[in-house]
Formats: C-alpha cells, sequence, structure tokens
C-alpha cells in the first residue's frame, strides 16, 4: 500500500519475492509501470534517489513534473502504520517528500492506526494512535517537514475522511479486494475496509476542504503497485484526478534480507542509540570476500554489500564518491571494514542530529496535524 | 437492522416472510427472543404498544427494567435511514424511544446516512445526509424528543463513531456478515462495513466519552433480531453491556401487505397533505365483508382490516373503545367505511398538529445534535 509499513510486512509481493535479486525492469513491464527520465528533465537540485535510478518507474509522473514547472498547485501522499518508530526504510520514503515538498508540493501524511489495529500489530487500537503520537509523529517532524505545507492526520480521528471512504466503498466490491489483497472469508471486516480507506487516505488531498481536485504523487516501493491501480480505478469513478506514483528499489535490510521495523536486526531506528547503531553496522551482511586477503585479490560486490548500498540510497551525497567508493570495494582496495566504518560514522552523525531536533518536536505536533 | 427503515427494505426475514401471517411465537422459540411480561410489571404509564402485546418478546429488557426502577442511568437506542420522510411505521419505534425518554432513558438517534448511499437508496452520499437535515431530522424533533436527553447524530460526521467501528470491525469475520446478511463477493465493501458500523452505532452510547458501559435498549422488529445477536456477540468481546432489545409485531401496509416508505400506496408520510392520507386511508385494504348486507350478516375481521389495525397500533387511545371497536366489527354492526372515518379523522388530527410543530422544528436543530 501507499503507506510505510513499519512493522512486519503482511503482503508478499505478487511478480517476484521482496527478498534477493528482484528483476525490476520485468515487473515495471508487466504491471504497465514506465521507466522514468525525461519527466524529471527540468527539475533542480534532485536528491540522489532520482539521480541514481533508486526511484525508477512511475505512472503520470509527468503531471507531477508539469505541476512543478508551472507552479501549480499539487500533493505528495506518504502514510505511516504506526505500528513503531520510523527506521532508515521509512526514511527513504520521506525524502522523497521532503523533496517534492521543496518543489512546492503539500505533503499529505495520513497515519494509519486503523490499519495497525486491524492487521493485528498491536493488541489494541488505543496503542496504536499512542504510537502515532509518541513516537511516528515526533519522528517525521524532526526529519524537517514544512509546517505551512504539511497536513498529518490520524486515520481514526479526521473528519470527512470516513465519509469520503463511504462514497469510496460503495464503488468496490469484495471480489475486486479479494484479489487484490489476497483475502478470504475468515478477513477481518476491518482489513476488508482498511482497503478502501487506504484509498480515501490517497484521495483525500482532492476533497473540496482541501482545494479540490489536483495532481497528487504516492512514492511507494513497486510491490505496492497493485494498491495504486485500486485507487486509480476509483479514483476516476468518483471524478478525481487518477493519482500519479513513483517506484523505488528497495533498501535492503542489515542482514541481506527484507528490512522490516518488527525485526529490529533488520534495520536502524532514527531514534537508536548511535552506538547500537554502529554496532549493527559492523555486523551488517557484507559483499566482501572470505578473507581479507581473497579480497584484495578478487574484490568484492558492492551490489550486494549492506554498507555500500546504505551509502548508496542514503549516505553518501557525492555521485563523484560514490562511484570511487564501488570501483574501490570492486577492486579490492577498499575493505568490508573501511565501507563500513565510512557508513557508521555518517549514520550517527545523522542520529546525533536527527535525536537532538527530534526532543523538541513534540511540542509542534499541533502546527502539523489537520484537525 | 436497528435502523428503521424508511425506504425499499432490503433484508426478507429469515424465518417467516414478514408479509401475511407472522407465527411471533414461533419466531420467538427459534431465536431464542423471551415474551415480555413481568419485566413491564412495575413500569407506569405503559403505552399501547407495551399494553396490547404489539411489543411482545425481549432480549435482557430486565435490565432496563431495573435501571428505570432504581434510577439508574440507561439508554434508548433508535436508528434511522435517511433515504426519505418518516411515516407512520416510523413513528411506531419512536413512540417507544419516547416512552422509555419519560422513564429517564437518553436517547440516541444514529442517522445512517452511510447506509442509505451504500445500499444505493439515494444516488449519492450527499443526498441521503440533505435528507437527514432537511426531512428525517425535523421529523423526528416535531415527535417531541426531549432536548436535554436526545443525542442526534449522523454517521458520517460523529467523532469517535468510525473509531468505534475499527475496534468492532478487529473482531468480526467477512463469513460472520455474510451468513447474516447473505452477502455475497460482488456485495460492495460499504455494505460490508455498514453491517460493522451498525453495531458501533448501538454500542456508541456506551462509549467513555458518553457515561461508558450502560444498558441500552434497542426496540425493533423480530426480522432484526440476527443484527441484535451480532451486536450482543461483539459487545462482550469488548467489554461492553450487552445491549436488550424488545421486538414488536409488524404494522402493516395500507394494502394489507409490507409498509415500505419508498411504496408510496403503503404508508402515510408524517409530512403528507392530511387529504391525502384520508384519501390512502379510504382506499386501505379491509377486513369488511365483500357487501354492506354480508358484513351486517357475517361481520368483518379487524385482525386484517388495515383501519382497525392502525386504530390498535397507534390511533386509538383506549383499550376499552379499541375492544368495542373490534367487536363491533367483527359482529357485523360496525362497518368498514365507519372505521375507516374514524382513523382518517384521527389521522388528520395527529398530521395537522404534527405538521405545526415541524414547521420551527428546523431551527432547533442544534440543540438535538451530537457535536
Amino acid at each position: 500500500m501507499a503507506n510505510i509499513d513499519v512493522g512486519e510486512d503482511e503482503f508478499k509481493m505478487n511478480v517476484a519475492e521482496v527478498e534477493g535479486n528482484i528483476d525490476y525492469e520485468k515487473a515495471m513491464k508487466e504491471f504497465g509501470i514506465e521507466k522514468i527520465g525525461k519527466e524529471l528533465g527540468k527539475l533542480k537540485n534532485l536528491p540522489l534517489m532520482y539521480r541514481r535510478g533508486i526511484v525508477i518507474g512511475h505512472r503520470d509522473f509527468g503531471l507531477i513534473a508539469e505541476a512543478i514547472n508551472n507552479k501549480k498547485e499539487f500533493a505528495v501522499l506518504t502514510g505511516v502504520n504506526p505500528s513503531g518508530n520510523l527506521h532508515l526504510g521509512n526514511k527513504l520514503f520521506i525524502d522523497q517528500a521532503l523533496f517534492l515538498q521543496q518543489c512546492g508540493a503539500h505533503v499529505y501524511i495520513p497515519i494509519s492506526n486503523d490499519e495497525t489495529y486491524v492487521f493485528k500489530k498491536t493488541s489494541t487500537l488505543e496503542q496504536a494512535t499512542q504510537n502515532a503520537y509518541e513516537k511516528v509523529i515526533p519522528d517525521l517532524i524532526a526529519l524537517g517537514f514544512d509546517p505551512q505545507k504539511t497536513h498529518i492526520f490520524i486515520s481514526t480521528q479526521t473528519p470527512h475522511l470516513y465519509e469520503l471512504a463511504v462514497k469510496l466503498s460503495a464503488k468496490v466490491t469484495f471480489s475486486t479486494i479479494k484479489a487484490i489483497f489476497g483475502f478470504n472469508n475468515e478477513t477481518n471486516t476491518g482489513q476488508i475496509f482498511y482497503a478502501v480507506m487506504q484509498s480515501a487516505h490517497i484521495l483525500f488531498p482532492q476533497l473540496p476542504q482541501y482545494g479540490g481536485p489536483k495532481p497528487v504523487v504516492v512514492p511507494i516501493g513497486i510491490d505496492q503497485d497493485p494498491y495504486m491501480r485500486l485507487v486509480r480505478d476509483i479514483a476516476e469513478k468518483v471524478g478525481m484526478v487518477k493519482p500519479s506514483s513513483t517506484y523505488h528499489k528497495f533498501m535492503p535490510g542489515l542482514q541481506g534480507g527484507k528490512m522490516s521495523g518488527s525485526k529490529p536486526e533488520t534495520c536502524i531506528y532514527l531514534t537508536e542509540d548511535p552506538a547500537s547503531a554502529r554496532k549493527k553496522i559492523m555486523r551488517a551482511f557484507s559483499g566482501g570476500a572470505a578473507t581479507l586477503k581473497e579480497h584484495r585479490e578478487k574484490g568484492g560486490n558492492p551490489d550486494i554489500d549492506v554498507a555500500c548500498q546504505y551509502l548508496y540510497f542514503m549516505f553518501e551525497e557525492s555521485d563523484k564518491k560514490i562511484a570511487e567508493i564501488f570501483q574501490s570495494y570492486r577492486s579490492g582496495t577498499l575493505h568490508s571494514g573501511d565501507v563500513k566504518t565510512m557508513l557508521a560514522d555518517k549514520v550517527e552523525k545523522f542520529l546525533t542530529t536527527f535525536q537532538k531536533r527530534r526532543e523538541k518536536a513534540g511540542e509542534h505536533i499541533d502546527k502539523f496535524m489537520i484537525e
């Protein structure tokens, strides 16, 4: 879905397993997702995820580029499932939203406490709501959103949201939802309705109360495309603009597999003690050879080395430097330990700065919330 | 459901057809509904529907009688589906709520504009919401509720309601809903979720914001018992008091079959021109013999005569007089035309008084609404 999944990942990718090597080209072709490229042409100060092919595909991003270039109103939407604190994988979504906000977008962030509860990631709805206010929202604020252009809302507490979901629900049968989400008769009715509520989150910025129909872009992973297809179908039926989407590659988990917020060994939380983060990084999956000697002779594989990948995805801003790092790692002159230390230093610096900002974030929540 | 259906009736009775003769005793036995009787013992000024066996059964009405007798907090809940103006069949529910309000109950009235729309009784949700404010709510107010003890709320516009429905939805699978409502895979997701929302309406008075767990009674027709069984199961799972219910017999439609708000020939609307109501009554289904001569000889059947029934259900307050009317009709001394005129006079008087009160009802809406 459009949400950042900060807990257990409930959905398997339809086209390919998320773990291991994913044939993004094949998946995009199968889903009818276009490669992103020329749409980015006129945009300035592109962040690394657009420069480096991390964001690889899109639907209707042309609408967004056009809105940016002509200074027209548009929005970016990125949901958060409040099952716990945000981690670096979530930050990949947020960084895209922050960039688009700099390009003029209003950012809408639904916090799906309903999703958290009906998918049993918390034992009570109250816990999910508490996570929203105490964990997720302060994390979001500390990441640097502009309060003038940011609209955070809690799924169960936002006027007009259930009303919008009701409108959409009349257009969607159980068959449709069942096929997309793999539901069956034993699925609880909360999960069934949440499928529609999720579309309501995405279409929410197009309500008359928020200025009516407009281009909206949702940055997602390619496994979430079925939900985009659903919401795009629905949008058409209710006279709204079909939302655009961009698709990014998966940032690997620390152990090389999938990253999951409910598995601390796979991710680094934004609120994690920097020393703990350093330890996790030093133990991360390495693409280097078995021995230092062998690494010097044969080189390593930066494409599967987690430290190399984290630098590539997020922490090495310079394209020149990242190319050098990859080349040296591949040739064997740069070792796994070196790259891990390089990353750990950068992550430590980021976490320290972030956590300092976060201390006071809680005081500013009201400035960011709808209602 | 708990709602007054003011439009097309979407559900068939499971046990027996609603039209024609219903074996109430058999249905009650099958559902495990108790006969009402001793629970009413201490209550004063019982209205005719309790005195005359129109309200025939109950679940846990003892809790309500106890609350009345000990002046403890309790509530009555009666929902309205805003597909059009209220009619006399709806008034039967309202009259029970009004009586219970006199006994001390707070009355909660959810207006299910979501239901109206997802079951396609209006073409837009906006129309259903407009019906709520322009038709149903003024009708309700003019019927005489006490603003201090009445809480009317619109299903899509009430804080905490979707939140409560989410909590309940995690406890209810599609299988459960499917069996009760006869849904299938082509059912829209709005109808599926509304099944849960309806339970949320009934449990709403037990939210902490409204004083927490308490006895709540829902006056319904016997065909709606499956929804009571559902909400009673759910209540237990979420630590609320299992709602009580009372069951009344069906007031027949003007033509002897089922009454339906979407079939003007079967009902009299509260806002109907008194002359039109009179005409409908004079044309109503009669239990008399084919000719006046035959009626005098053989008598008529007041049990199927619509005018006799309407006097019995609602318009002849005196038990002595209604007994006399039935006896005279049965013996043939009282004719169908006489009874119809008698009823028409009473209905005309009621409508005139009601409609005068209704003129200013719109000005007082705020006093009755939640939020």
